[in-house]
């Protein structure tokens, strides 16, 4: 059994998508960010950076703690041998692709969500910085798209799973996606998964407080335990 | 061998330290980022995001492009079976650490210069923000460093690397490690070895153009070539 802590973003969801596309057995747990749950002392046990998600494996002797969410998704593969080839020049493939999400979509994305939602003023210059790096990025996994199936060679990776969560918060982020069509096919055909729709589904109902012991007053978390 | 494309970057430096390090034979190839040479068709055929480092292992059959300093790092760990334990737990631990580098410490710094030097005016607010993130993720660095040797865990791996590269660039940042008496130490550490000082030192001249050959013009890159 895992045990996930996380809340509704992108980098929540690569970690709940992960686990549902791998069938794994876990228990939810809902961190609240705006009461800054994700900083309280037990957490920090889990996470010493603060922030979610992290995972405990108690299939693990003691109970094994991961964070970093591209952590926690090649941990998840290797655990499983699913979602990422085992030969040396597939795997380093996918894990590029991650890498390129972990260091550059993700940071720039959030950076343009910051200045585009949430910050306390409006400054165009940062805007149009992030916003344009977004769209840059966005249009190197096009190119990429044009020439393959997907990210890292012929099979769905885990580096599709992290890339496609920034992806599809472009919107929020204000950047655009039009004339994409390799990257707007690419993510059509995610969005279509089953667990990718139950994986962003997750953590559900965020006024479960139930913390740091599974959630009780949710249906959505408890329902998501599966294989006993 | 392994052809390496590099600039003198914290990015650039994770990657020839590794192989100083590791001491593996590669030969230098400076790419100059004032001229852009990162964004060049032949260059985007080793990393489609127009970024360095990257590197290409002629060992592999056809030649096998890495890109993304994680990946790099990576791979060459994982290539000689060294800085990065074997073992589940250990390996998960090196990996955490790394993303947390890769996903926060990288992009927070880089930011921070970016506003604290590079920016076309001084704007406060952002300088604030991400000299503050700096400064907190450090200091991440240093409650961890408090309780273990090396960050994930007895041994220097390439999370040490990683994190360094961008934790000794704190001043150009803006950033303070006064205080950080853990993380203070950990970097001498790690200044004091001779594969790092070798490392910083690539690629050297960089007013070396001789690309996408290797380098001609420099003694430094040609002087790196180690067992042939």
């Amino acid at each position: 059994m895992i045990d996930l802590y996380t809340a509704s973003t992108p980098n929540g969801w690569k970690a709940s998508i992960t686990l549902e596309e791998l069938a794994l057995p876990y228990r939810v747990h809902a961190i609240t960010l705006s009461k800054n749950e994700q900083k309280e002392n037990w957490f920090l046990e889990i996470n010493p950076n603060g922030r979610i998600p992290a995972i405990v494996d108690r299939d693990s002797r003691a109970g094994f703690p991961v964070f970093e969410s591209g952590a926690i998704m090649m941990y998840l593969a290797e655990k499983t041998g699913l979602l990422m080839p085992s030969d040396v020049d597939g795997r380093s493939r996918v894990i590029q692709w991650l890498m390129f999400q972990i260091g550059g979509l993700g940071p720039m994305m959030g950076q343009a969500n910051l200045f585009h939602r949430n910050w306390h003023e409006r400054y165009q210059p940062a805007i149009d910085r992030y916003q344009n790096e977004g769209r840059r990025l966005l249009t190197v996994l096009d190119r990429r798209l044009r020439e393959s199936a997907w990210l890292a060679g012929p099979e769905y990776t885990i580096a599709d799973i992290a890339n496609w969560c920034w992806a599809q918060w472009h919107s929020r982020c204000g950047v655009s996606i039009e004339g994409l069509s390799a990257l707007q096919h690419w993510m059509q055909a995610i969005e279509a998964r089953p667990a990718v729709q139950k994986g962003m589904k997750v953590p559900g109902d965020t006024r479960c407080q139930a913390i740091p012991q599974a959630c009780r007053t949710s249906p959505e978390p408890q329902r998501i335990v599966k294989k006993a």
